[in-house]
């Protein structure tokens, strides 16, 4: 990876610029050099897939909104107006729903959906079971969700999308991240939030519900496939299984909030190197997401206090990403462009 | 304003998401908003002007590169080889490259430029005087320039602009940008900087040009006007007149690094209130931008380390401005998607 790197660094020195003055945009354009193994870069297509799946613990009053606000927003988005749809829309990315494991029905055909984007239907089953309980999935469940996950990555690969994202969506899914984090060693005063908005008192509800369900379930703190069996979800698990499968493809993946990172901090537990291929898209205003990414060595690309999940923040960091891509191709050169360079003008003085 | 800013924020509260989720996307709306007095706002087309001039000072030895790269760098944008060009294609934005005083002589004509973008030729004179030495512009060209600016953003009007922004070029123009901020009570340590990344023996000695400059030219500190003409130059003069003439045309302007802010200011000390229709696209990596943007009360839309000028922070940072408003209109509302909302939820716990 040496190689590419300095080889890049060169190209982005001879570019019409004061060496180094896209900033973070350089690094960035670095990073997808070393992804795709190539100089400079190409991001052609850019693909979000929303995984999308209904938790359990939900069921232990620990957000606002109702369980079935997972699948009436999962409809949202196929009709086109969730934030995702605008905000994918106005930066170029494709759109993918999958419903990774929803509650109730099955989705009505695709000649009755009319949806606007692309929906897979990859339903492990009807939401998981309440991790307070008993293990949100059978080892046999998790490994499905991982597989389909990988899968995916083929998908993506095969569509020849050079960047994706991850975007999320399900009603509980910050206290199912926050629990798989604190199973893995994080501190719940550090990981466990407001989600979409509860007060203190529902608060200190959800941290108590997420400390015993963690005790209950006693996973393995190191074991990312054991923390996804015990305290996770069939979303979070695919999710994990795209991170995974996207080694050695060329393809980056920006992460979305807290509930994304969480689900990619368990590819990291099970495989370390996915962080090379990883950016943070955004900080997301949920407080257990700066310590995560830390962690991890990810720099989030925008903190515009956002917290709606669904890729929102992604699909804006990664077009961050694709910019730096972009100038990277397009500049012209000292040289080419018979701009003085500032070796040059340093000998005047 | 206030009902305005109600009314977006209620309309805001009615799209499918929880409250408050979009965060400063959703300041940016209500923003955007109360500029164009309607609900929601609308950005149809996006203009950056780019204005380029040279600076007397530069020949203190100051910067790292020949002035002739500023003339340089306005054939490279032209002719599509620069960062700005770049950035605003991958961002939906027009440029406008506006010659504001380059040394040296007119352009070749249009038939022989094949310009990619639009080239205005509003040179005041080719290049200022040295402010160390003298005063840099005249009162009547300091006049002419303020004018020109206002010209062009009843131009921007014509073009039916809905959000504008303003990137800079010329070589010295960091040190020009130090110089009147410093006569209007800023620090000289907080306000020099490496500009394209000179030496400490070089910024120490530019650190003593600008307050020499300051203290020959006894321009007084609140009095904007009179700051340009002493310390300034025919670019900032014009970028403070465009600023100034968009006032109560309904058009939003993002200010790019720390020049371009700088010329911000010297409007805003003329008239308070343009901070109204202001937004800062981006932190520069320029030391002195962030009290300078604190002191108008913006916020940087995002921190990418970038130095780069021309606008390209501008244009990444007004895009997601854009985004904001996009959002706002795109979104479904909950009753019209048929998704429950937080407080239906909240009478089931």
């Amino acid at each position: 990876m040496k190689d590419i790197k300095k080889a890049m660094e060169e190209h982005l020195d001879d570019l019409t610029k004061p060496r180094g003055s896209l900033g973070k945009l350089e690094t960035y354009c670095v990073k997808m050099a070393e992804i795709q193994q190539r100089v400079p870069p190409e991001i052609k297509k850019k693909g979000i897939y929303v995984f999308a799946g209904d938790h359990g613990i939900a069921s232990c009053g620990v957000s606002l909104y109702p369980q079935e606000v997972t699948r009436q927003m999962a409809l949202n988005i196929l009709a086109g107006g969730a934030g995702i749809n605008a905000l994918a829309g106005g930066t170029g990315w494709e759109i993918t729903l999958v419903d990774a494991g929803i509650m109730g029905d099955d989705f009505p055909p695709d000649n009755e959906l009319k949806a606007v984007c692309s929906f897979v239907r990859a339903r492990i089953g009807r939401g998981t079971k309440n991790s307070f309980e008993e293990a949100a999935m059978t080892a046999a469940e998790t490994e499905q969700a991982l597989d389909r996950g990988r899968a995916l990555a083929e998908d993506a690969a095969d569509r020849k999308i050079d960047l994706a994202a991850i975007g999320d969506l399900g009603i509980g899914n910050t206290t199912t991240a926050a629990a798989m984090l604190v199973a893995a060693g994080f501190q719940a005063e550090d990981m466990v939030d407001r989600g979409t908005g509860i007060d203190s008192a529902m608060l200190e509800h959800k941290r108590d519900v997420v400390r015993e369900a963690v005790k209950r379930r006693n996973a393995p703190s190191k074991d990312g496939k054991a923390i996804l069996q015990n305290l996770g979800s069939f979303d979070f698990a695919m999710m994990a299984g795209f991170i995974l499968g996207l080694e050695n493809k060329g393809i980056g993946c920006v992460l979305d909030g807290f509930p994304v990172t969480a689900a990619a901090y368990m590819a990291y537990l099970i495989n370390l190197p996915v962080r090379n291929w990883l950016f943070a898209g955004h900080l997301s205003k949920v407080v257990g997401h700066r310590p995560l990414l830390n962690h991890m060595g990810l720099d989030p690309v925008v903190d515009l206090d956002m917290r709606l999940g669904e890729g929102t923040g992604a699909v804006i960091g990664g077009h961050i990403v694709e910019l730096g891509v972009k100038a990277a191709r397009e500049m012209a050169s000292f040289s080419s462009a018979h701009v003085s360079d500032a070796e040059k003008a340093e000998e005047k003085y």
